[in-house]
């Protein structure tokens, strides 16, 4: 079997990279576990070297738009690839070219296999947005409308559609996935405006100081990366009945706070790391924030057994045993 | 003032060029009604004689991806060009061209501009489908979650996220409505799934047999043309305080069946007209039918003075009227 997964090389193609890697063998769609012969990594940038030198690890490198025509076929895609929110926010062209065409790209060439592949696509909870004109948006469901209010969360909605559709005509076995913000994110800090709710851990904990760009008692929807990475590995799994709707599929959520993610920080710690977080509002983030939901209920998630996190405390905890 | 129609030589396109020549003036997005200098007409087909012999007019004639660039400067865009539902469904490519990329190329010409125009949007009842995972539709409200279960009804939608995601981002001052099917549309069959629906009473008034390819006790959404004209000007008109949320608003829609017309249009001619009509079910356009709704709460669309027809006699009538 293989796999292909855009976006390869990011954090999140890379961890689910080497777990894929690791177990040797996963389940698609259905069907029983099969073994993974080769991981295709996409991605403008270069993989980390411990998947660059596995031997059963292919690489290319370049836009998706000008590279997945080269692409050999695939059992199942992982499409994480895409221009984040802050970057697509700064440069509209740039955002509509990764996020809308390169999309395309991605299910063109899923639609030219004589058999469809499993395609499980990470969307976002920007799709959704306080639309100013409208009453507060309140708990999100399954079923609640998204009135994207950033042109990530627009882009990656378009995906969405774009992903049931090529689902309805037989193209693809598609199965679009919700991502929560991931957090905590290890390495450097990226251009997604959600960046700083890993920075205020992550940085603290390295003795660096970081800065919290929004209101310390502003609600936020959080996913670890190991709840993430199960969310889209059961999206693989299960069978297209069990998948059912061909509508996005909202993963779980964790809803907190920066100031209580500062005292989760002091607590699993026993120190006052959280005294090197600057509390300097930006009002460009904090505007973009405003507009995200962080009240979720998953009930399409939970009937496929994924639950949120309970606790950020375990988060900071799992993240801590991952640095080792 | 210079008012830019795509799709101008469609039958709502040469409807709207009509009445807007006739007028000579329209007020345009909250201001005062101003003289309208010119009507562009852009389409694949050449407009009807009249509309072309006015000296008023100027004629752009092929594909929006193609001639869009060339197209000047407009105070008010309507863009109702477009591939039909069911030509975009026996053609994905078709479809995806014209509705996506065409729309992408419209929206990209009001950017260029100094002076972003109003742009209104002809959208339509097929971005809402019935999911075949989920349980019955029902009623449709302005903050239903569109499933779209057509190419067409898929193309639609996505034009809508775009219009919204350049207005928010002041490139345009966009207005998405969401069209009903309109009955009775006068002139040949076209493509369209739901051309039965003016087929079923102008063929039997010109003594010509025609096909209802549903079960005469289907429950369709409809509205005439005048009524949809009036939908297509109020939106330009308006205020962008008075339009309110970026999001789609749906027109309002007369709920009835085809038997129920057939009822009409022997009531109204007082003949028994309708024993032209063949009743042979066509299962491509039954299940095409079936995805979408025909019951709407449209408040938005009240709340702005507009309001279903309540007889389908009445849309009979007027039709006989303009056949003069």
């Amino acid at each position: 079997m293989r796999v292909l997964i855009t976006g390869g090389a990011g954090f999140l193609g890379s961890v689910l990279a080497r777990r894929i890697l690791a177990d040797g063998s996963l389940p698609v769609g259905g069907a029983a576990p099969a073994p993974v012969d080769e991981v295709v990594l996409v991605d403008l940038a270069e993989p980390a070297k411990d998947l660059a030198a596995d031997p059963r690890v292919r690489v290319l490198t370049g836009e998706l738009a000008e590279r997945m025509p080269d692409a050999p076929d695939a059992d199942l895609v992982f499409h994480l690839a895409g221009v984040v929110s802050g970057a697509a926010e700064a440069d509209f062209d740039l955002g509509m070219r990764g996020n809308l065409d390169g999309t395309r790209a991605v299910l063109e060439r899923c639609r030219a296999q004589a058999v469809p592949p499993v395609l499980v696509y990470s969307s976002s909870l920007a799709v959704f947005g306080q639309d100013p004109a409208l009453a507060p948006l309140g708990e999100v469901r399954d079923d609640t409308l998204p009135r994207p209010q950033t042109s990530y969360g627009t882009q990656k909605f378009i995906g969405e559609l774009l992903v049931a559709d090529y689902a309805r005509k037989g193209f693809v076995r598609g199965r679009s996935v919700r991502l929560m913000t991931v957090s905590v994110r290890p390495g450097r800090p990226n251009a997604a405006a959600s960046g700083f709710l890993s920075g205020i851990v992550r940085e603290p904990l390295a003795g660096l100081r970081a800065v919290c760009p929004v209101p310390p008692d502003t609600e936020v929807a959080l996913s670890s990366p190991s709840r993430t990475i199960e969310g889209l590995l059961r999206a693989a799994e299960v069978s297209d009945a069990e998948w059912g709707s061909r509508s996005a599929l909202t993963l779980p959520a964790l809803t907190t706070t920066p100031r209580a993610m500062a005292e989760s920080l002091d607590r699993v710690t026993g120190t006052s790391a959280s005294d090197l977080i600057d509390w300097e509002e930006d009002p460009a983030i904090t505007a973009m924030f405003a507009t995200w939901p962080a009240r979720f209920r998953t009930d399409r998630a939970a009937a496929l057994g994924l639950e949120p996190e309970s606790s950020y405390d375990d988060v900071i905890r799992a993240y801590l045993a991952d640095l080792g």
